[in-house]
């Protein structure tokens, strides 16, 4: 019995609400001038008193030492192995312009490139048409229908766009046309067992078809289709917490990673105060809700350090909305590090902190990532914050008598 | 996806280099007259200014409780798990006096013993003849060829050698001739699974012409074989983690051990001071370092506090000419702990340090056990230390997007 296999052997309903509030890219690294993280620079008087409220700590989103993806990040976070349980390249890149996918659908990213007369590729990228253009010849090649597989363009930005696969077995373990280099043919894409046969023969009429349907718009004249992959079907958060959960995004790949593991998605606002807005006009319909915050990440991906201390205190002065609410279980962490010295994301344990009424508190008065050493839950690995969760909101029975 | 796979998978190389310090048996335990472990006690002003800088932690080689011997203390270090990786005897043996093993070779340990007329063993150790005596008969019995395997005989050390065979399709899993008691004949070696049966035969026809040779040779007038085991087939760290690793140890088990995971092995003098020199000696053509230090822990085993205190301190003072190379990533640690006042390895966890751009300090100013307790690490598994010196070298991509 896995874990999740326990925790849905023992997890009950109860009125108890759950906040789990994600703020991307969380944890930092200290600015060498002052020595002090983003955490420890910004003034966050909300976060520090919840800090003290709560129990704290740090955790590994996959394990130490390895700096997870979005997708990877936000699974542990709802409890998936995500090592197991990882979402496929094609996948990832439908979710992430919101759509939705049903069971069996298959999604690949592609490219419009540019090929020569004898059907070499020249430009991998197609001299980066704009969106508009790919918007454009995404309608052209959308609706084509082979052998009873329906298949659906959706633009991306630039020269990429996701084609999503629709019909019956459907199997993604396939090869890849995209060569990865110019000066060779497309390749053909080919069945790496023998059920994806079906799949492998589709992907390579319908490129076949977007040649013939594209011969006329150079630079744009041919397709490339890379990481094929079909919807994960993992058990839904219902399943295995019995839980109501709402996911609050702005971004479309947050909103469709909560919908991956069967969270209901409520339309939002663009800003930090129009999420606050929509978990408070939510809040009585739901028992989880899954609030995401982006803005520190972007900032800690563009270095720029000053600006995730503003946003790190902007949401410190939305907090009052959130615990406004008073939810029984407060949890509010990160799905990875992103240092704005680093640049990117990192393999840092992230802050973890949990208010509840039971959460045995520590001696921890600041909330930063130095301060979190000291913490009650100490190092955890990031799947074990929703058992946490579901034992502070008392929404987990005993195991064995 | 088990954890090397994950990290094969996102493994770069990168110009950066990483140097592991391995300071055998470095944990310890207090000095009852001053509550002070070795570390504790000695003048180490450099490991101390090290230990401000970096991350600090304590590992677990295997698990709690378990105390490692050096194959899977070093295996640990060097990522491999340690339970499903373990090397056998007679290839830990054959390592021991740094025989390089061939793929499909089987080493066993040997010992010359003494039978009477009715061929019962009489000792099992021949009286323990000389080192000279060993050498002179392990020559009586090397280059034996039994149906195209041959059989080299290397001596270790009184009684004991190493026999190693070589040929097609040898199955290390048979039984030992060794009845490990007197008065019994040796035992007939029997294949375990019938792909083992060609070893077992052919182990037994080398007892049987041992018997012959060393008819005259009383006591040393029969062999006893124990520990068949075959060269393990591990993924090298070049496959890994795509270093280019050097192995420096002065003592021959350890090269052994870097050679079964695939690194160099540099030429190095006696000395702590001469192997810190092979260091820089060959520093720009690595990216890997493994250095080994072997004798705190012999100090550990002969109940020594004083003396390994002494060799903290010759580590210490000669840790500037690590230092000045500035390598990216540099960690310091031990295979286990050899606490004095225990006179033999053991169980505890051990301190680790990892100095890099990117660690994330934390407010620990002395290498130490209790002052590593409240390091940024936290407690980790030794399997651990690997990933996280690859991400502090920036040699891992991203797990999934």
């Amino acid at each position: 019995m896995n874990n999740l296999e326990l925790i849905k052997e023992i997890s009950i309903t109860s009125p108890e609400k759950i906040v789990l509030l994600v703020i991307d890219g969380l944890g930092g690294l200290p600015d060498p001038k002052t020595g002090k993280t983003e955490l420890e620079t910004a003034r966050i008087p909300n976060l520090d008193a919840l800090a003290a409220r709560g129990i704290c700590g740090l955790s590994d989103p996959i394990a130490p030492g390895i700096t997870p993806g979005s997708g990877p990040g936000h699974l542990a976070l709802f409890g998936y192995d995500p090592i197991s349980c990882n979402i496929g390249r094609g996948v990832l890149e439908a979710v992430g312009i919101d759509i939705e996918l049903k069971p069996g659908d298959v999604a690949a990213r592609g490219n419009f490139c540019t090929v020569n007369e004898k059907g070499i590729i020249t430009d991998r990228r197609a001299g980066r048409i704009s969106n508009e253009k790919c918007a454009e010849l995404c309608q052209l090649l959308d609706g084509t229908s082979i052998d009873g597989v329906d298949i659906k363009v959706y633009p991306v930005r630039e020269h990429r766009f996701v084609a999503v696969f629709h019909g019956d077995n459907l199997i993604a373990n396939v090869t890849e046309s995209d060569p990865s280099q110019t000066g060779v043919a497309p390749l053909k894409i080919t069945a790496l067992s023998p059920e994806a046969g079906r799949l492998a023969d589709i992907a390579n009429r319908f490129a076949a078809k977007a040649k013939a349907l594209l011969s006329s718009h150079h630079p744009a004249n041919m397709i490339l289709l890379r990481g094929f992959a079909g919807k994960p079907s993992f058990l839904t958060m219902q399943e295995i917490y019995k839980l109501n959960p709402l996911a609050i995004a702005v971004y479309p790949m947050y909103r469709g990673l909560a919908r991956l593991v069967g969270m209901k998605v409520a339309r939002t606002g663009d800003t930090l105060e129009g999420e606050f807005a929509t978990l408070k006009e939510n809040y009585k319909n739901y028992d989880f809700f899954f609030l995401h915050v982006k803005w520190t990440d972007t900032a800690g991906e563009d270095s720029d350090f000053a600006r995730k201390v503003k946003v790190l205190e902007q949401i410190d002065a939305a907090l009052p909305i959130l615990t406004g609410l008073e939810p029984d279980v407060l949890v509010i962490t990160g799905d990875h590090s992103t240092p704005a010295i680093f640049g990117g994301h990192s393999w840092h344990p992230v802050p973890v902190l949990i208010c509840s009424k039971y959460c045995r508190t520590d001696s921890v008065k600041k909330f930063s990532e130095p301060a979190f050493l000291a913490g009650g839950l100490g190092r955890i690995s990031a799947t074990q914050i929703m058992p946490l969760a579901m034992a502070n909101a008392r929404k987990l029975t005993k195991f064995g008598a």
